[in-house]
């Protein structure tokens, strides 16, 4: 089935392999009239480059973009804008060892139990390098958030079982799991700030809904929470409720915001939050069991260049998947009421 | 825009507020050949059903399901499946104050926001009675998969703090919430069994992401998870790895599941789990602060007959949601490899 | 596959079988705000029933419309609206002769390869009381269109081989058609006006492409086309080419229309005109060839209460799938450029 | 809104403009393990080239198509299947006269009202090179269409209004039309055999609406029919019903084909023949009356290289939509009865 195609009105289709030629987007209904430019998205790839600290994989990669259309004299024209990073470090790599074995934690096994082989190179399609594409794609739905005042700011906030601030713990961590040749998880925690209320439309298309699909399909997130998340199954109603208030002026805040920023499934007008909880990079060096494709049980040890821990690499990635739903809601929203479609439209032939 | 169709070859549209004249669902897509009758709906949506026990509301609702299309001689007929909930309490009520006035925690305020104003009476289509169609969807998706051996069973796991087996700790936790005029939360956790390797579709239609949009639609639910979820953060990649091992009689499975049964957003033939955590419900009769719709600062009381807890009635409405995914994946998955297709429709002229 | 539902902002699902409890349609995503009634929906059904002139049926239908959620105080509220039309004449009949035996021109055959089997009480999904459904829909978009000063009108332009303002050639024409158990086909044309210019969307989303699919979609429909449609095939692009003119005072027009409204698949302000083809009623009551379920070649006689001509009734079916595609579309225009969502949303902080 | 994304399984996404960097399409959908070469693109391709007769565009183009993901080994992965043409000949032209002014039956004035502004070299978006993408997913599509023993085979039937196999006839209407400075249409036809029956979904993804919709979507078609189309709407039920008869192995055929391989818009198991009729080319270098951008009338000679006549390119166009249908189609089907499922999965545990 064609899974590579993500959002309604303003949509990101990835595709491309780690080891492959290419990996790209086409991002298709995006508004005309858009300043666009390579560097634009160049800036937001850059924030998920390998190689920027020791615990990021040393790969050097280029990683620079190339917009082959969609835009015109430096602004988008509203038609498809495609993307492309050529890989530019395929280097021909002995890759005997895991083209027959299932790594663990790997999806290795289930695409061949889906598609019947795969493209073994480096994880194929199921690699972290297909999150350029949706990297790229949330550049471009950033930007025009930002001409209407929304920010989407994403960081890690939780780095294996210790805060990401308490910096000199995480480095002890995150050595010791190197030492051992193991790997870390973390948490991703992403707020947009600037949302008008009434984004999201009930009752499968709302903006938590589709905030928590569009995280969850990155590769290693584990589980999705907004507001309080699952913090909020503990505690009581009268602790949980976000009380509305007045300000005198017309506008309407909440002394609080358990809920995120979202109630009944559509944006309240104040900060959206959200987290993604982020599994240890299944590749270690360390000898693990495991089964090869003709279903013999073997040992395998995963080399090569891998980053113990993805969760900095992975946090432009949630900004830009959350970035996508938003832009998303937003153009949906359009065509909520009869008052917006007349005053966009004009009422007919009395105008 | 249209946020009330779920799935895509195998869909469900919901309609209906709680006090119209019904509520109901359509359900398309299903394949032709299930037998079925009004009798395998009414037990999946009798266990959604309010009063049956003292935490749930005493309102009586028969809920009962009629088929109006898409059978014929018991069987479905491959055509959609209209199903009708009569809403039989629809008593003409007194909603002046909640009319005015946005509930804390409620839809309320996020409605009027995005569509200039709503149906107050009780919630209209932010209510949980939009669930009806759900479960009555849900209950011909399980009917499906069980001819397929494939189980779906969710249960409460946690009721506010508290383990749910912890019945003691549970029942005191709960009677101080009502005494106090306050609410629970809790969380869900849903199992599914006898599923083949496979389903799912990278890189955005994977089944946990689904199933993550699925859950995270129903309402009060604020986190999702999927096998370890957010203890998965916390450990090692060497503790997190589920290895996998033959039997030697050709079946390949994994001595561990912190997975959840799904790698790389495909399903790896061993049992799903996720859990849903829900908010307590915002509905209490505690005085709480407040915004009217003229935009004045007052306080609210919210009486009626609410649940303390949601929890035990929504055990069936996540239940619903995952067996739509599943389902729905299924028949998206039979078209994944040549092989599949030439051995469905036979491989041309010289069969 | 699900495929009763149809639009994307804007959407209907059909459901319902000639001879079962009920047709009735879920309208989701109409805009808030809509004043609506029943009668506004009646008046539309009434232009399809049967029985207002001697050639179509005698058949009595009230097909009274009711309406089951998705309106509070006269106004449509944004969420989904359910229709519904009981099916008060399934008179138990019967079908045997029919239950066992492919009616030619019928979907009977081909609905048993697909299915298995199927609902043969009067063509069961395949039957023209499917387009209550479409109708009623229909109905809800042209008044959404008429507060934007857009009118849909569609009309019988032919009659067998003569143009339906021959009356006196039809009459003869339908006349001997009836006195020799046979049927007659037609040409319906569908009228557009007060179409702003810029509805449709490249390549595949055109308006004209919504349009075909809309239309062919329509039960005996065999050919659909805009403008001067097939003829236009003859000509030189010379002749074919519409001249702009400006008026003067801003706006522009087109000083003929041969290309009825759409250039590269968007509107272009013009009258959009369409026409489609309907094929003759294939129930009559002459003696056929076919084959039963048995795989036995038989004869047949459609006996029952038949049109011998389906073109005025279904006259309003194309009249409201028009209506359907060209609001939808409107709905999807609307996030075209950044200055109309800047326009919409204001621009930011700084507003 | 994205309208670059056709089919539901089987999908192609198009980007590029005429005289941008590139052209390109991305499928994804397509089954894994459908061996796949460069080659087998390049040849579809190479029949929509131009230069091939002295009636069409004296241009050299390359179309050189390179694969950039979605295959390994020489098969297809079942991962999304990027294809790109570079752009060989975007010669900096002067484009200023027609930058600012409306050519006449062309998409400038509708992109301008739509978008603000369009990229106005050669077209843009709206240009025949936009083809190139469909062409070459459709190869993808006809290749396993093959596997399954199914063709399908457009050619030109009509050239303006002379028989296409009036060779004479067609030769002297062209030299007539080039040496006025004039452009012709035509009709196109395609005919789909070794179809299964019950391929389409009623009532709103028939096949034939599909089809219609894939057709008219391409440029410069202004009608489409099935069977005999428009010619049934004049003729007696009697005439246009198709017979069955069944040959006595239990094979079931029909005696003439006026429904063109669809009943109630399901395959039959006939021949599917559709027609697809093309405007003139609205490029001509006669004096035309139009609007410059400022609304001023002006007059306009369209220069350039341009093909008199696009039926005959076209014709793998419409092969290559039809063939995208047809596979969406075949794929959509597989989960139309339970027997089909449980043979594809398996009954459960009892297996």
């Amino acid at each position: 089935m064609a899974g590579s195609t993500f959002g309604k009105i303003f949509t990101v289709t990835t595709w491309g392999e780690s080891h492959g030629k290419a990996v790209g987007a086409v991002v298709d209904g995006c508004p005309a009239g858009l300043p666009l430019t390579e560097e634009d998205i160049q800036q937001m790839l850059d924030r998920r480059k390998p190689g920027q600290n020791r615990f990021t994989t040393a790969r050097k990669e280029g990683d620079l973009v190339e917009i082959l259309s969609g835009t015109f004299e430096g602004k988008t024209t509203g038609t498809p804008i495609s993307l492309m990073v050529r890989n530019q470090d395929p280097r021909s790599r002995d890759y005997s060892n895991i083209a027959e074995v299932y790594r663990p934690g790997h999806a290795d096994y289930t695409f061949d139990a889906k598609y019947g082989f795969r493209d073994y190179r480096g994880g194929g399609r199921s690699s972290g390098r297909e999150t350029i594409g949706r990297v790229a794609a949330g550049a471009i739905a950033e930007k025009a958030l930002a001409a209407l005042g929304i920010q989407v700011q994403a960081r890690a906030v939780q780095i294996g079982p210790y805060p990401a601030e308490d910096r000199e713990a995480v480095e002890a961590f995150l050595n010791q799991r190197m030492s051992e040749m193991d790997s870390a998880g973390g948490i991703v925690e992403c707020r947009i700030t600037g949302m008008p209320a009434g984004i999201g439309d009930p009752v499968f298309e709302k903006l938590d809904a589709n905030l928590a699909k569009a995280v969850m399909s990155i590769g290693s997130v584990k589980g999705v929470e907004i507001g309080d998340g699952f913090a909020a199954a503990k505690v009581c109603g009268s602790q949980n409720n976000d009380p509305f208030r007045a300000d005198g002026t017309g506008r309407i805040y909440k002394t609080s915001n358990h809920a995120g920023g979202i109630l009944g499934g559509i944006s309240d007008g104040s900060e959206i939050v959200l987290r993604a909880a982020f599994k240890p990079t299944p590749s270690i060096a360390q000898m693990q069991q495991t089964v090869n494709r003709q279903g013999e049980n073997v040992d395998i040890q995963v080399k090569g260049r891998h980053d113990p821990i993805v969760v900095n690499r992975a946090v432009v990635v949630v900004e830009a998947m959350a970035a996508l739903v938003v832009l998303d809601g937003l153009l949906l929203n359009m065509g909520a009421t009869m008052k917006g479609i007349e005053s966009f439209y004009g009422k007919g032939p009395q105008d």
